[in-house]
């Protein structure tokens, strides 16, 4: 293959067709999931695909600029950017154009966002995203509702069993800053806390001041929600410490009302990965190895306004979602009318000239005596 | 407004937010005709919105050449382009991925197009698009087929009352062709066909070849279908002509075996804005002043395979449909459990904090004694 007779079939890296029968099956559970959001009152809005740079890379949208395609507008001459979240778009428009709508303010979203480079864990450049954002209310009760409503969004596709990972990015940040940690000794505290290297934070935090104290408690602690929480309430926590252990309380309280079953798990000191959340944040993953599923928090949106909001992966739900059957294909000899058939589920299809077959137009059914029955396969 | 501080609210021109309720109602009328064709054997893809421009811009592609925004691909190095038609990968689809399987192929799809500059008449810049493609079949049926669906699709979300217009944009270059015209005359003529001034037409037609006689009986006879076609029929038509004709004869009888009802009229003699089109060719307009709604017909597609397609315009489709009413919005106190309401069809809506009422939300409904009751307005 040379560059003058590029293969037409090759894609840029990251970037693929979706083929029969993935792409309805995405299509089914996307639309499936936003059904569960509008059910909670969510409305859907849907921003353009690509919108000014100012705008679109302004508050959340910093964290993903440098994955934003950018193009030059030849109409008004100004950068434009291809979104890489949807979040920003949201947050956008609750406040402009819905700024004068009464708080909270329930808003979902689906489409496509796309991004300059794959990562090796992750190589697509292109990912579908659906998501909720409740703008406007800073109650413990909404980053529960969040949690919830995503949940039973993947159990409306068939993926239960699901674990809910909450953290609290904000934590450790205000237990170094209450400590009044120096320069080098944070940055080892931080490498350390990533590495979850529990012997070399102990070390580090010994002869430090009493805020610190609490770190290797809090990185044993991490595990199922309850344990964790309590280990959070019989800390010695600094004042800042203290009101976020009592909001992550409030919130778990929060989700357990209206989630009883849920497996939920609290890590107090993660805090990586979460660039632009300010209070209780989100990771959802499915069940075995199906990995990451929804990913959110809290945030502060346009004009201060505190939000939180959730976004889920339907790529990733795809593989975790048990398979639908799909439509039985039915053959329609030219001439017939397959109406009642399609109102009945079948796929019709129909033959246009006189070698298209059953077998040939992958039919599962054909009709006998103006009946559907099973195709029989020739040996 | 300077460039220092823009506002935030503006989106480049063409770009545009869609609301609620708007957002919701294209998503379920895209759906529901996805779901038409669905039923119709039609199986959907999903190429990515970006891919290389050798491949986006090849055969049809070159039609949307100059409306395709670019983008230079940080991996390969190579420009990439941004779909302003979706017809060109499902073609490259067919030709490559899905090359080994039995013809015809019956595909579909759903996406946004975005387009370098819009017009005064199509200002907008990103556009849902909808669509079927049949691959690999050359019968008059499949043509008939392509206009069937897709005027079935309009009728699912309660576009009732179309017109599908016929073209047939071979037909004027296969006369002129016939007639061995010298290009001073031919563009004469076309422009002359363009304006509809058939005095102009009788005019420059008068003396030459016998071919071109032809011309003025047939623009007058555009209109009606039946009486269209009669007109073809009796007209003197060299062979190439000839041959056009009767094809068109089939597959408008394949339209009215299938669609009995509909409104078809018959343009012989139009064959501007259908650049890469080789066989019949369909527009469909909305009833009254609704507008064009979908557009398509036959064309060659890779590794030279006859096919024919349709592409919908959700944007527009959502301009001539009837508003659905939405769901009803059911307040939902703190603590209070929404799940059978929601199972009835109501979007509950949980207060979240005290302040929270069922004016403020915007709800329409109540609880009282347990049971939804319409929730008055405070005068």
């Amino acid at each position: 293959m040379t560059d003058d007779l590029p293969n037409p079939a090759l894609l840029p890296a990251g970037l693929a067709d979706l083929l029969p029968p993935d792409a309805e099956r995405e299509a089914a559970l996307v639309e499936a999931m936003m059904g569960v959001f509008a059910s909670h009152g969510y409305e859907r809005v849907k921003p353009p695909l690509l919108e000014f740079e100012d705008s679109l890379l302004a508050g959340s949208g910093a964290a993903v600029a440098e994955q934003t395609f950018r193009l030059m507008d030849p109409v008004s001459q100004r950068m434009m950017g291809l979104r890489a979240d949807t979040t920003p778009q949201v947050a956008r428009i609750a406040a402009t154009r819905l700024g004068a709508q009464a708080r909270p303010l329930r808003l979902c979203y689906a489409g496509q966002v796309l991004r300059v480079r794959g990562t090796q864990l992750a190589p697509s450049r292109q990912l579908p995203q659906v998501g909720v954002e409740l703008i406007g209310g800073a109650a413990p009760a909404a980053d529960g509702e969040i949690a919830v409503v995503a949940v039973e969004a993947l159990a409306a596709v068939g993926v239960a069993g699901v674990s809910l990972d909450v953290t609290l990015p904000t934590m450790v940040p205000a237990l170094l800053d209450a400590a009044g940690v120096d320069p080098v000794l944070r940055t080892r505290l931080a490498r350390a806390l990533d590495r979850k290297d529990s012997a070399a934070v102990a070390a580090l935090v010994q002869g430090q001041d009493a805020a610190l104290a609490v770190l290797p408690g809090l990185m044993a602690a991490t595990g199922p929600a309850d344990g964790a929480l309590a280990a959070l309430e019989a800390a010695a926590l600094p004042e800042s410490a203290q009101a976020i252990a009592e909001n992550a309380a409030a919130v778990l309280a929060a989700i357990a009302a209206r989630a009883p079953g849920l497996r939920i798990t609290l890590d107090p000191v993660e805090f990586r990965g979460f660039r632009y959340h300010t209070g209780v944040a989100f990771t959802i993953y499915g069940p075995g190895m199906s990995g990451e599923l929804a990913r959110g928090g809290r945030y502060v949106s346009q004009n201060d306004e505190p939000a939180t909001g959730m976004s889920l992966y339907p790529d990733a739900v795809l593989r975790a979602a048990p398979v639908m059957a799909p439509k039985p294909r039915l053959f329609l000899p030219v001439g017939a009318d397959g109406a009642a058939f399609r109102a009945e589920g079948f796929a019709t299809v129909a033959a246009l000239a006189p070698d298209d077959t059953p077998q040939r137009l992958r039919c599962t059914h054909e009709l006998r005596d103006g009946a559907p029955v099973p195709v029989v396969t020739k040996d």
